[in-house]
C-alpha cells in the first residue's frame, strides 16, 4: 500500500548536510525550493510560514538546530551545549503556539545531554542523525494516522477541512489529509471542501493544490461559506489538524477551527482532529494555558500588496484559536482514535 | 437629533435628471462618483456591486428604471408601459436574491399603471418623483430603524456585524449600523467588530471605513476570527442587515451570516437583523424558496489580479445564505422590534 509519491510535494529535504525547504508562501504559483544557509534563515522561514504545519516545523526546527551548531564543533562540550540551548530557545520563539517545535528542539538538546562522554564533532553527527530520525518518524506517524483514520471515510462522503494539515504540513501524507490520501489510494470516492483559511489562504494555496495534484475531488470555499455548505447537506464529517492538544483534549489550531467545530456541532457532524503524539502536550493542562500568537496588520488589511481596509484601522489577527474538547468527536492519532473522556484516554494512550 | 451627516458617504444622488452612484468597489482607496448614462450601466453597477445593499439597490433600481425610459416618452402609453416592464425585468435580473430591487421596480411599474389617463411625458415626470420618494422614504426608514434599535445598545457593549448594512447600503444611516450611528451621536461608548466578509470584503472596505469616518470604535477581523473573539467575551450582540425576510422570519443575507448566527446561538448572544418593511417578502413563505445567487470564480480564486488558488480548481461562490428564524432574536424594523413567533408577528406588523 504505497501512494504514488510523485504526486506529493516534498516539504523538507536534508541532503549532504544541507537543509532545503519548499517555500510555501509562493505556492501554488511557483514551486521554489530554498537552501537554508543559516539559523536566522530557518527562524525567518518558520516565522514567515515558508515552512508551516506543526509536524513540519518540528522537523525543520530540528534540522535548523543542528545546522546552527555545525560550525561550533570546536567548542568544549559545555560551551557547545550552552550554544545549542541558546539556539533552541531562539528557534522556539519563531512560533509559540505549535508544540511540535519545542518538542523537536527539546529532543535534540536532550540527545546532546545524553551524549556528554563523546567528542563534540561526534555528538554533532549524532544530533544530525536524531533530526533525520525525527523526519523519518514523522513520515511513519502520518502513515499510521492515515491508517487509523481510513475507516472513518465512507463512500461518497463530503469531508470539510480547514487550513492545511497535509503533506505540506508534515514529512509526508499529512495528518488531517492522511486518511484521505489512503482512502483515495483504495479507490473510495469522496469529496473534500477546503476552507480557504484567511488571512494566509493555506486552504486555497496549499490544501486545494496538494489534493488536486493527487487527483482528489476538492472544492474550494471561503471560510464563511462552510455553514451554508453544511446546511445543504454536503458535508458528512470534518477533519482538521492541530498545533497543540492539551492534557484535557482542548485543541489549538489555525484561526477559524473553533468556528468550524461549532458549526459541525450545530449540524450534528462529527469533528475529528488528526495529530501525532508529539502534538499532545501533557504540560498544558487545558486550552486556557495556550499562548495564542497575534500576527501583524497587513495580513488582514491588505490583499498581497494592495490595501483593502482604510488607513489606521484597528484590527485583530490571532493566528490560532482553541476548540474545547467538548466539541471534538475524536483525535485521530498514530496509535488509534482517542475518544472522550480525553483526560483519561490521552493518559492511557500516551501518558507516563 | 441630527447626525453630522458630513461624515456619512452619499451612496446615491439624483440631480438634474441624472443618476450618480458612488463606486463602492473602489473604496476605501478611492472615492469615485460615476454618472450613470444608460440602463445597461446601471445594470452593470448593480451586478458588479458598485452599488450594493438591499435598500440601496432598490433606490438605484428605481432611478435606473426611470432613466431607461427617459428617451421613450414619445411612445404611446401602451408601448411605454411595455418598455417599462421590459426594463424592470432586465434590471431585476442583476441581483435575484435581494427583494428590495424587485419591490422598487414593481412600485414604479405600478405607479405607471395607475396613471393610465395621463400624457406619457407627464407620467415619466411622476415616475421620477416616485423614485425620489423611494429614496427619501429609505432615508426615513433607516432613521426609524436606528431609533428602534438604539435601546439595544448599552454602554461598553461589543457589537459584531457582518458585511455592510450601513450608509453605503442605503440612502443614509443604514439598517444594521443605524442604531450604532444614533448611539454614537448620543455619546454612548461601544465597540464594533466588523467581519471582513469574503470574498468581496464589504466589511473591511466599507463597514470599517464608514464607521471609522464617523468616529466609531471599530475593529476589523477576518470572518473566521468571529468565534475566537466571541469566545474571549468581547461580543455582546450581533446586528446584521438582510436582503430578504421570508414570511416565516427566515432571513437571506450575505454569505457568512448563517455562520455568525450559529456562533451567536452557541455563545448565547442575541442576534438581531435590521431591515425596512420593503425587505419583508410575504410572497416568499420560507428560506427554502429563496434563490441563492452563485457568483463567478475569480472572487474566490484571486486576490485582486493575483491568482491565489491552483488553476482549474473547483469552487463554490454562493453570495448569500439563509438563517433560519429560530436563530434570530429579533428583527429591528422601521415599526419596531419584531420578535418570535415571526409568522404571526410579521403579519401583525406589516401584513395585509
Amino acid at each position: 500500500m504505497n501512494l504514488t509519491l510523485t504526486t506529493l510535494p516534498e516539504t523538507i529535504r536534508w541532503q549532504d548536510g544541507a537543509l532545503y525547504l519548499l517555500d510555501q508562501t509562493r505556492l501554488p504559483l511557483e514551486t521554489v525550493i530554498e537552501k537554508q544557509e543559516t539559523v536566522d534563515q530557518v527562524w525567518q522561514s518558520i516565522k514567515q510560514l515558508k515552512v508551516r504545519g506543526a509536524p513540519a516545523i518540528g522537523v525543520a526546527g530540528a534540522y535548523g538546530l543542528v545546522l546552527s551548531v555545525t560550525d561550533q564543533t570546536h567548542l568544549s562540550y559545555a560551551a557547545f551545549l550552552q550554544e545549542l540551548e541558546r539556539q533552541a530557545a531562539y528557534l522556539d520563539s519563531a512560533r509559540p503556539t505549535a508544540v511540535n517545535l519545542k518538542w523537536a528542539l527539546t529532543r535534540i538538546v536532550s540527545k546532546a545531554r545524553e551524549l556528554s562522554g563523546f567528542d563534540v564533532p561526534a555528538i554533532h553527527q549524532r544530533l544530525v542523525a536524531e533530526a533525520v530520525q525525527i523526519h523519518d518518524e514523522d513520515r511513519q506517524l502520518c502513515r499510521k494516522i492515515g491508517e487509523h483514520g481510513l475507516a472513518l471515510i465512507k463512500q461518497d462522503m463530503g469531508i470539510l477541512t480547514h487550513c492545511n494539515a497535509g503533506s505540506l504540513a508534515t514529512a509526508e501524507l499529512g495528518t488531517a489529509l492522511a486518511p484521505m490520501y489512503l482512502a483515495h489510494e483504495q479507490g473510495i470516492p469522496f469529496r473534500v471542501y477546503a476552507d480557504e483559511t484567511r488571512p494566509l489562504l493555506q486552504g486555497s494555496r496549499l490544501t486545494s493544490w496538494e489534493l488536486q495534484q493527487a487527483g482528489i475531488d476538492v472544492t474550494l470555499i471561503c471560510d464563511n461559506m462552510a455553514a451554508y455548505i453544511m446546511s445543504q447537506g454536503l458535508v458528512d464529517m470534518v477533519i482538521v489538524g492541530t498545533d497543540r492538544v492539551a492534557a484535557n483534549g482542548d485543541v489549538a489550531n489555525k484561526i477559524g477551527t473553533l468556528g468550524v467545530a461549532i458549526l459541525a456541532h450545530h449540524f450534528n457532524l462529527p469533528f475529528y482532529v488528526a495529530c501525532p503524539y508529539s502534538t499532545i502536550d501533557f504540560n498544558t493542562p487545558d486550552g486556557k494555558s495556550i499562548v495564542i500568537e497575534e500576527r501583524g496588520e497587513t495580513e488582514v488589511t491588505h490583499f498581497g500588496d494592495r490595501r483593502t481596509a482604510p488607513e489606521n484601522i484597528q484590527y485583530r489577527n490571532p493566528a490560532f484559536d482553541v476548540t474545547p474538547h467538548t466539541l471534538v468527536t475524536g483525535l485521530i492519532t498514530d496509535r488509534g482514535i482517542i475518544r472522550p473522556p480525553y483526560q483519561e484516554n490521552l493518559q492511557q494512550f500516551y501518558g507516563g
